[in-house]
């Protein structure tokens, strides 16, 4: 996502390619402070801060207690910028893991200087994932669907709002990009229960691609990161995907697909939480509508638990299974010692 | 499947191709009598018997009460002789549906002379499943898990029990080869999001390929049709799948796997669904397990909307909303009135 | 409800007033078949017809075995002419009760002759809830919310519809005008819990007024009583409601309230029925839609309460404790057998 | 409520009426520590108390690191003499909200001097309530149920005790005389809903004042604020209810009931929480119990909700939803920022 | 139990004891119609009484169709004069099993002359149960426990009206001497395991005696059997039980305990349910109330699974699982194939 | 427990024994630090140390601010040399209770020369426990189960490893020999649960000493206490158990049961937490099962309960009622202050 349209706000230098930093490589740029946390270690306690881009998140080595004006004053949500140089220690399986040793203090940089959105973490280019929703919308055999579809996704303004869109506030996919790769996890695995069920490929697939469109208009980005907006809380992104689809098909002159096909349509948007429990207002009635809600729940299972298993900070002890329970799946996770070749 | 090894008992005639019958065709063979219902009829009630052998089922014409001889003393479970042309009427959506008008009395064959596996509905020829497998036990990359994945699927003996087996007494996939297909959708879905999700796919497929062979202990085939044997109600299937496992693996006189990999092993089948109050004794904690459990819900989900939205005993009404709240998902379903073009 | 739209259809005869039939009476008239119960009478068994019209319902005296041509033939759901007399006997707490003694077999309509919905029970005349109903609009201090309230309730094609619609298809207020007696309770109980509890009045009556208009689209009466529509099924009353408002809304060349209005006004709709697991997509987030909630609690449950209690059927031993749990509340239910005065 | 009979104890100087504070106006006076909260405030962290007395509540001015000596040893639960003027600053909607702003420190009188009970937060005068009360207990037609109301609400003792009584110890209605606006609230909204439906008015009334008697015995103030008794925790102030109504009957020389009019109002108190899991032994069996039940939800719920709303404490960073989930209603509450003219 | 009191009612003839009844021996008797059941024996039905005295209960052989007239016009709940013979069939394991072969036609007794007590299934004498609830009152170190449990269990009326009650209307120990036997064994458990966890014995025992004696008026024998008494539908038997402790105690002109301790007993027999949702108000706060709740599950649900297994009903196809899941446990039971030498 | 076999490690001096200790005594041993908890006291904070060997454990006098060098640098985990006199205050009900003064700061010892499992709170001596247990082995009448049994409890191995397990990591019966006391409980309540509703005696004992066994390899002792190992959090000390079973009797030579009694046993170690929601794949079938199920409920909530009276962190304010709900088991809990004399 570009960002050159903010003009001379910070970020000022080139952002740095976090994944791709070396060992022993300088470090000089800016980056959001997306968590600073005290850990005990045994009645020596020293911070962490964790800071990111765009392009990822980066530890930085532990700030000791005799070191602190290295990070004083500094509070999530700031952007700073850091010079220190990218060192290597032991992690999770004996693996090297990268930090980034401080070699000055940090410089806190105004806010209003700040577009908060070019340093949230990013699920990184999103090219592949629009080459395969672009692709798979060619494929489909079905010329109503297809268009519904590019009511969407053929419409250039609503393809940036729903880049910058996360998969969620502050749970799976939480990040700029996150509903896209969700959204894509979701057709793909869909597809493919479609596939190997015999259900219909092209309206799991729509359903997939409108299933969450909804979180465009009840997600933000605010100063504090994402936030849910008004209407997000008083209707619920389930009922505003409907919606959406409704006005957007009132929009046009002509008509893109009859009425029960709209209703169709709209009710595999509501049930795509499949139980009222769990804010479906209606369970699903169709195969295609039960196929996306499953393949809605393993994307975000899986990613939870993906995300759980690859927190260094979950298995501090170094023990195969976690410390304690993750937050995002509440129970103990196993990162195993093995491999399997 | 074979059924020679049975020498001469029944089915005596030719097995007829239920789904490949055309109208006004003379049927005379054999048939599990798979239900026997009454239907008020609006104060003229009549019978209508789902006859089936291993290619399908089909619904007599209805039976009226001046009929009655043609089934009297015929019940649920028997094996019969039926003599009948196969006709049409007008079924759901006005499409042609077929049924088999009676012509002569049913003649029930003695049960000690019918081998009732042979009679029972089938997922039809698993050629093309077993194809899928192999295919992909040999692109496996991890000879460990390949290994252990073979010493059941590249077992002739065990190979014929697990398609002898269905994936539920009563549920989703209740039919000969329905475990094999389950097996082959969870691991199809499985793998679609392992890769999706970048999970480790061997490890996925191989989770997906075991998590339910614990059924082939747990179910059998009784005079009355499916049903779980007294280990499988004692121990249930999800444990039993991790004795047998473990029970393989013992008879062998050379290590296949590591205990740690036996352990996570083990762990994928015990968690497979996926919470407590679901029979698993523990939750998954890795992303594979979590995400064999997701495929195994939208198999056996999908699955039981399919079966349900196709059974025209559902829509008796003719609306394109179910009568009822079909038994297999405790809702109304709906058969869309429309195409998708 | 005129049914003079309907033409030469039945009912042909003088509707009889059935709350009004006096000891003796002779009874000549058509009525629908609402039930018929058999009752097993520790082994002699009898019949119960339950026959309507719009003023009520009445059961007939038991059709004992001999009697059966009285009533043969005749189904659930018929229209009948039924020649008869009233009687008395001894019900609930030793007072009489009334009951129609059939004098000549019952004569079925055929149904194509028939208008159902002229047969159906009502809550009888709606006049003083309309009046309630118009008096409150009238002295709602908000402009704007009688502006919104009226685009419904100031169109006399809506009027009508509401009027035919009951306030569920089986269980509570299941009438025709059942929805608009529902709904005058709930305004009026909102009302008074607002102006106890120092709500906003005139925006807990609109909710109230709009908190179910989505039964409209959700309900219909067909051939077999009332039943829920496909898009009721599909989207839920609830959905529906909030989509009606909008509609409603956009057809308009002026704005009748602003884009907040209506988000809170569709948040009041869309989250009446308190939590998700009863099918509202969003909890109440205002006191006022919190009022509405409850206020429909209390209309629907007593109203449940208070029909298991007045129904005989539920105490044939004659005790003060209902014989078992009536199926609308689930529960032994309790008749005093003492006054409070 | 008098606090006369204390002596020569806290509160000396004339209790401000904190409503009525003008800007600018100067304080001299009593309160109660109700709360001293930190807030983070990005790094520049400061203190707020919360002061009651029995008029109502008013938060200080913050006080910031340096000016700490206001504020030192105070704690949550002191009573202290301070001394400030009364300040205004922007609050929510941009309406000015009122602050005390400190200019002497704060003063703790000790604790044997002081006489808690006068400075808990109340609803006020409730001589509106009592007249209510008295008035509805004149218009009861039934001379019995008039009887057993009056044998708590005609008796002066019960009344100052009940009047003293919170509605909860920290949740809904946790003021002195928060009982009998409770009371008065349910008694309300339970008569409108009785006469809607067509229930006894005067049962509803008798069960609607009585629902919560046993609160008088199972609350109480003690140096913290209120707390539930030994005997209120030991057999909960549901039974303790029935037992009061018991004994009070017992008391007497005559009797005012029968046993099964003593019964069916045990039932009421019994049944008021609605169901077994909310702390009713028994659901309620009448119409009237269940009118009861649901308008002590009512009353509950709204005013839990008003209060959310109505705290400014949840709308710190000025958005029409609130920051976090209120305690109360565990869930995100909306304060509208439009007006409805 | 004597019946002595009843006067010239039947039962007329000597009872039979039929635990006790040899192989050919004739049978010639009243007993009451427990059940009357229809087996569809693969479309050759029959029909199996269940006959019972005080001393047990017994099936007669298959009645089949043909010999109809041995029990037309018998239902359940009549009191019949039956002759017969005792026979054998292998049953269980092949255990010898026995029936009533009935040989002249059933005579129905009048109902007006008969004592339908003395024909409900007993728990037998209960003569041993007593001696060991007297035996433990005479150990008991606390004089003031011992009062109390004197109170009901010295009392020789309320000895006669507790050993009439069943412990459920048709749940558990549905049995005349049922509340006897259950309260036995819930002393027994609870002592056992006071003594082992070192709680205080006397005061578990006490708490097992009175947790169910809310049951003596909340139960009661009609003529079809064990029911619910109204008071105990309004008030539930653990509110009862509270009640007849007060109230005995009320009665004494002495104080037998103090109003703390009688606090505690009521709490024990409040709480015994364990938790709200199963209808205590208050959860155990002791560890006594918590072993008497324990114990009490033990009891209950050991009763239960032991009735469900040695019903032969269950097992009909002869399998050691049962058919199906019987009502009593909601779950298969097993019945072991093996012994345990 | 003997730690002779760890040679020269810490404990060096004599272990103190706790509970014997007398007023005034001057104490010099080593302690493992349980916890370091900080009061804040109404604004005058303290530290209070709980301090632990084999014995018991016993607090700290509080360890105020001036004081903070006894205790610098000491934490939670730690083993430390303390030496102080043994004072009283007065305690729950009046009575006196113990606490240790210190008289010199706390001396660290570093952790390798620690053998923290002799540090460790243990049930004390378990000599009377085995001897139950081996009294009971030997009064077995079914030698089969007598053998079965033997394979755990007759293998000194075993018996070391079972006695150093707690019965959970941090709930009931955390400590060491915790697993012995609780199953000796269990087999004590469940052998009279059996004898009292006429179970198999020797079956439920068995089930009882097996059915935690799993517990041996689940749970282990850590640097920071007891915590579960990998296996146990895989696959479940449920269903380790099983296995435990099963590889015990693979490992001999000649069968010691049958499979089928096996496959009993192994049901009633996989349904011992009686439903799935609580970790139980299979849900009791037999009434053994069923007992051992509701005698380990029992043992452990009675366990909890008294911990959490015993405590008193939970009776700070000096009332009957705890002051808050302890953890243990989430409500308030009740300490009698009368006594049952």
């Amino acid at each position: 996502m570009s960002t050159g349209e903010l003009g001379n706000t910070f970020p000022h230098m080139p952002t740095v390619h976090i994944p791709q930093l070396a060992q022993g490589e300088r470090v000089q740029s800016e980056f959001l402070v997306l968590d600073r946390a005290e850990k005990p270690n045994n009645g020596n306690p020293f911070h962490i801060l964790t800071l990111g881009n765009s392009t990822g998140r980066i530890e930085t080595a532990p700030v000791w207690s005799n070191q602190s004006s290295l990070v004083d004053g500094v509070e999530r949500g700031n952007v700073v910028q850091a010079i220190g140089e990218l060192s290597l220690y032991n992690g999770r399986g004996g693996a090297p893991r990268r930090q980034l040793m401080l070699t000055a203090p940090l410089r806190v940089i105004p806010s209003e200087q700040v577009d908060i959105t070019s340093f949230l973490e990013t699920v990184g280019d999103c090219t592949h994932l629009w080459d395969w929703v672009d692709k798979q919308r060619t494929t489909m055999q079905s010329q109503t669907l297809k268009n519904v579809v590019d009511l969407f996704f053929a419409n250039d303004e609503f393809r940036v709002r729903f880049e910058r869109t996360p998969g969620s506030t502050a749970g799976h996919h939480a990040k700029i990009g996150g509903l896209l790769l969700h959204t894509f996890e979701v057709a793909s695995i869909a597809r493919t229960t479609a596939r190997t069920t015999r259900a219909n490929q092209d309206l799991v697939f729509a359903g997939a691609m409108l299933h969450d469109i909804g979180k465009v208009e009840a997600y933000e980005v605010g100063p504090a990161g994402f936030s849910t907006t008004p209407c997000g809380l008083l209707l619920g992104h389930v009922v505003l995907g409907a919606l959406m689809l409704e006005r957007a098909l009132v929009k046009l002159n002509h008509p893109v697909c009859s009425d029960g096909q709209l209703l169709e349509l709209q009710h595999m948007i509501l049930s795509h939480h499949g139980s009222l429990e769990f804010g479906s207002p209606v369970q699903p009635m169709t195969a295609e509508a039960e196929i996306v809600h499953w393949a809605d729940e393993a994307s975000a299972k899986a990613s939870d638990m993906m995300d759980s298993i690859d927190d260094p900070a979950n298995f501090l002890t170094g023990r195969e299974v976690s410390d304690g329970r993750p937050w995002r799946v509440k129970r103990h996770v196993y990162r195993r010692p093995h491999d399997w070749q």
